[in-house]
């Protein structure tokens, strides 16, 4: 009965519909990431974000698309496909807006404060899986039985950002070739890696599991570390 | 009457054969503008052109072909792709190498002579006209209904060598990331992004005119613009 | 008669299998090569391949994959498309932690005993000869005519590591942008480009000669220039 529950609840989870809502909070946290890049980095160009503005914005876009972006890229397509429809790139440019400029840096300072900050944590760890999900379910129908591949795709997809991070300090003018992902991973892009793995080998009956609870499980665990670092800034 | 006359002179314009005239004024303008960037930033390294003939032609070449190749690598394609007609990196080639290794310096000298840099500019601006339009029409058959695509390839075709620098000095062994289009966009490239999107809202008939005058018109503005920045040095 | 047996000699050259034992020399020695590299650049971070293995794991592997990766990229693909098969990363992976991570050293000091050091050499330098020559057969079928593309693919497929150097490095956190292969080409780069012109060449009957006595050529060339360089350290 109580297992019935959890593969219901992890069927829906995996059925969220991304757009607007999940969507909306992974912008968010994005923009909020690169404006404190800024600050940690950009120290000499006080006020970047209006004397850059297209800097600024194309930052932001390439770490909000990072992982439309490099997944299209390692698949031989075009890496601006995702941007057919365009209600994404309108949503994630308006994120951007209000997290820069939005008047009295309302938007910044709520995103700040810490339960706000939690539930969108939260929300954007709920996109991540799918994300990866849909990364390596994408990835198997073009190239069935290409493990490597599908775990790539599916280990890009949900942190895009922490690759893209060189190429998008690149576009604001910093350049720090010591200091990137692959040197220091963070502990997102490994439990990346890992539910790309598992999601893997799920599909090839190499982990004998419903899907649902599976699913259920990696997001709880993405969620799980959200809040702990959340309150003790531990990891990440 | 006169606006029949217009028309046709707009259509004309549009049909021009780019190959062979037109392309050779673009190709110099760019060898020329990698001759100065040269002295400009690698003054430590004299007679960089002789003792690096291999980075100094594919410098060139990139930024020759950045139109191209940029296109080609955003909508998916090899970037290579339109180098499968050798006319084109031949000339492009010659271009090259008359205003690097002409004897006296004949080319480049005059090439900086002011009648000839005005008409060679006007040219290479007719051609930056046809591009975007070509770009903005070419993507319109591959994916139609997607503005920002068709905007961005647009913007891509008539200003890629300016996005491209970054790259291009890198080949030459310089690498200046605190000083690049996105900090700093030349006019050329906000107006190469205007351009494109008169054409394409002309396409979808937002704009209700015909499109030989706007087409004329958007010549007109790069050209006048040409002729201003070459007497006053301001713009760009 | 001479002749005939030459032939057949170029004949079996040309069709050796390269899975597994010339691939294991080429990750071998590519491993290698990155971890001299380490030795020369960073001084700074003792113990580095202990210390950020994953960096030195995929600068290693873009290096042993340097030309698939690139001609997948220049020819519009999947970059990591020949990652399907998933044996050849495995094995690069093994020869990589051999070189790494071997007890007492022994394999890293073994590849630099001269014998072995030699062997190894010629192994990768006939594998070298068979991928030019594989790569421009491909490109042939996918753009007949289309010379330029056809040598550039054939360079890339036999000297991209040289080409890639620059990614690999900033995979370990070094960036030497004025220290790359295109401002000093190496001895095996400018050979490559010949090799493919030659190959081309004959493929469309510029040159009339027995394809056969013209592989055993080149891969002999290749070979007697490893010999040279393994003994008096001149080239490259
Ligand atoms: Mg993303
Ligand atoms: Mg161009
Ligand atoms: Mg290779």
């Amino acid at each position: 009965m109580n297992k019935e529950l959890l593969i219901d609840a992890g069927l829906r989870l995996s059925r969220l519909r991304m757009y607007p809502y999940f969507d909306i909070c992974h912008y968010l946290i994005t923009s909020t990431m690169v404006r404190d890049d800024i600050l940690l980095h950009q120290t000499t160009t006080p006020n970047f974000s209006r004397r850059h503005p297209l800097s600024c914005w194309l930052s932001s876009m390439l770490l909000c698309f990072a992982g439309s972006i490099m997944s299209n890229f390692l698949l031989g397509e075009s890496p601006i496909k995702d941007f057919q429809q365009h209600q994404h790139l309108l949503l994630a440019s308006i994120c951007w807006y209000l997290v820069f400029y939005s008047p009295f840096d309302l938007i910044y300072k709520l995103l700040k404060f810490m339960p706000i900050k939690l539930f969108v944590g939260i929300m954007k760890e709920i996109q991540r899986t799918k994300k990866i999900y849909d990364g390596v379910h994408h990835t198997m129908h073009i190239y069935p039985d290409a493990y490597i591949i599908i775990v790539i795709i599916g280990t890009v997809k949900g942190c895009a950002g922490s690759v893209m991070a060189s190429v998008d300090r690149f576009v604001r003018g910093v350049w720090l070739p010591n200091q990137h992902e692959f040197l220091y991973p963070t502990f997102a892009t490994k439990a990346c890696m890992i539910s790309a793995i598992i999601f893997t080998m799920e599909h090839y009956s190499l982990i004998k599991f419903d899907r649902e609870l599976i699913y259920l499980c990696v997001a709880s665990a993405f969620i799980y570390v959200k809040i702990i670092s959340v309150f003790f800034k531990q990891y990440d």
